[in-house]
């Protein structure tokens, strides 16, 4: 089951560099483990932004909260979903 | 080059059905095209409204406009365009 | 699996009054009978207003399009959807 | 009566763990006490959220404010309260 | 039990003159004998609109449904409901 | 003459307590002694908020201008004003 | 007593073109005739829009309700009213 | 060349009084002088608030441009600029 | 002097296809004849809309309303006007 | 292929004095050399506001993403992002 996720990040200014960096590294280990197991199925920048578009394919919404909730970036993110499902006009196999 | 478009459909209240049914067909059989030419990446309804998420494959912001603008049902839909590029955390080949 | 559903109707005004009644009538029969299977599990009106807050139980995002896109008076309704899940503070067996 | 509560929680990024720890903690008690009384109807997680989607049952709109102001979270979360009332659709007895 | 009210009246455009009058003629006998009952405790014109802020006393909100959706003008109307209740700081003995 | 005017309180959440119920002393009396004079007709808190619905009876703008500046919690709070006037369909004597 | 109006023309699209000039000419004599009478205190266009922002100097509310809901435009126009008063730092005798 | 500016200041609430008495005594010295030279046509505070709107009379964008960028409290504030011009109904033969 | 100009068209639904190729093709006409003259220096399609950025040189406010208001797509647009100048880091003569 | 990008900065207000000028300083060198480059084909300040217009010619979404998400200022700003192509009116050669 799909959906699509909208992240901004916003980090406070005055975090400091070093725990700045280290969360971004355990988001990016995080981020990259669940698109190998197809969790994640898609992640793509928004071009002039610190910001993604993501397309997650979970069991169920609870599976959804799962996952999203402990992003190591969650508490500074603003986030949006959308729940997704077969379009009567999409000819590939795969995108429901 | 990729772009995720997000459109919603809003018929006047009053367009004779035959009329709608004529365009949304029309729409069908274009939008079914553009996909199998890989121009039209993805094509997903979102749930619970007449409302889709698609994703562009394109080479530049003109043929995005030639493409979009010839839709059948452009005249009756809001569009919100976001130019998506390739993420760092990204692990498919050919999400860019 | 849960999904909160928010539809605001707005009829055009020069909707006659007979088409606007039986339209509420089919609507009314396809609401009960949905709620009796238990697909709509929760249906409140918003006091003040033409609107209704809902609580839908689906199998999946598909299934939620299936109904919300068949209600009769869908193509004259505002509609915006969340998903739910279990809370962990939660302490009833069948909120999820 | 019935009203429905949506909660969303930000955190000050510079709260301290453990305080954070500490009112989520005395939070949850106060929030199953109240679900045992049956004020507090339901309480979902909005998936991909830090916030809740609730149902309030009080006698009246000074017990909700009653309650909700006394939420340990209260000073750290935006509140939008939608009083409701039984659905002439409705076919729960206990739905209003 | 008090409810703040905020309509803001939008004719259509082509209605004929006789059957806006009639229908505002209906409004203001009905809004008068609700002010006489003491159910629409205050009833404001905002300054520079075509719209009001009023004030309800019901005795739930099953009750101010059944007033406001009984409104001749409701179709036309942009509502807004916001539940009151007694202030801490309040001097008035009737204000709750 | 009359103004409705809608007040949300946001204190920063690094107040210390101490000052907080300081301010909200001084606020409480401030308020109690113009609602005694007749200026701050009316005042309820919005249920579910730390947020207020007020009407205010004074003889001009400025005069408006005056009491709402000097709130002790004026600084915090975000504030919307709204000019009234006499309801052609009030039957209200002291509603204007 | 001054107000800040700021009003946005929307004309039906299929009103017949004397019917709006007619309207417009009867909006243009209002408007001279308030503003020489002083009450109507400045009167400019948005440059690049169908728009006014105008400053009204009346006795009170009521008169400025008066006023604005009689131009022959109101049926059309969005308007939004802010009450002014006298500036600190102004230094000119008369803008209050 | 008139334009009509609106500015909301919002200072830090940690803001220490004197530096914050000290920035507004600048400012309204910078205020007063501009208004003398006659670009700063018309100061209106807007009654309820810590804001204003203005009228501006510079040559040109550029002059608009320098004189805002350097109020004192430009860090602090939310700015609307909007370009008027004469309005063909106007009788002043000073506002354009 | 420079504005940018942001326009956004919709037709009625309903306007007659020729009646919208007549103003689309007076429209284009005048925008060209306007950019040889150098008063509308450039002009981009936004990609995936009905909607343009354009860049005016003007000598005022005033010239900008004069060719804005008697575009003949003026009564269809929604139009956002924002005042350009030099810029401080700009390298390039002719951008202000 | 062009972007149109909007950027409004906004400084943590505790930022020292010496880090703006230096973080501006960087900027500007930065923008200049871009525009050198022809890469940032236009950059114009919004009047009465910190925030600027600009107009970038780039190869790719990629690339957009590498010059903007590289600013000194990227982290204090809000930036819009909105990709253009030629008008179907426009006379320049160079403007697409």
């Amino acid at each position: 089951m799909l959906f699509q996720v909208q992240m901004t990040v916003k980090l406070p200014p005055d975090m400091p560099p070093e725990r700045a960096a280290e969360i971004k590294s355990t988001e990016k280990a995080y981020a990259q483990e669940l698109q190998r197991t197809g969790k994640w199925r898609h992640l793509w920048r928004v071009a002039g932004s610190y910001a993604n578009v993501s397309i997650f394919d979970v069991k169920d919404n609870a599976e959804l909260q799962e996952i999203v909730s402990n992003l190591p970036l969650f508490p500074y993110m603003a986030i949006h979903v959308t729940p997704l499902c077969r379009h009567p006009s999409s000819v590939r196999d795969d995108d429901s």
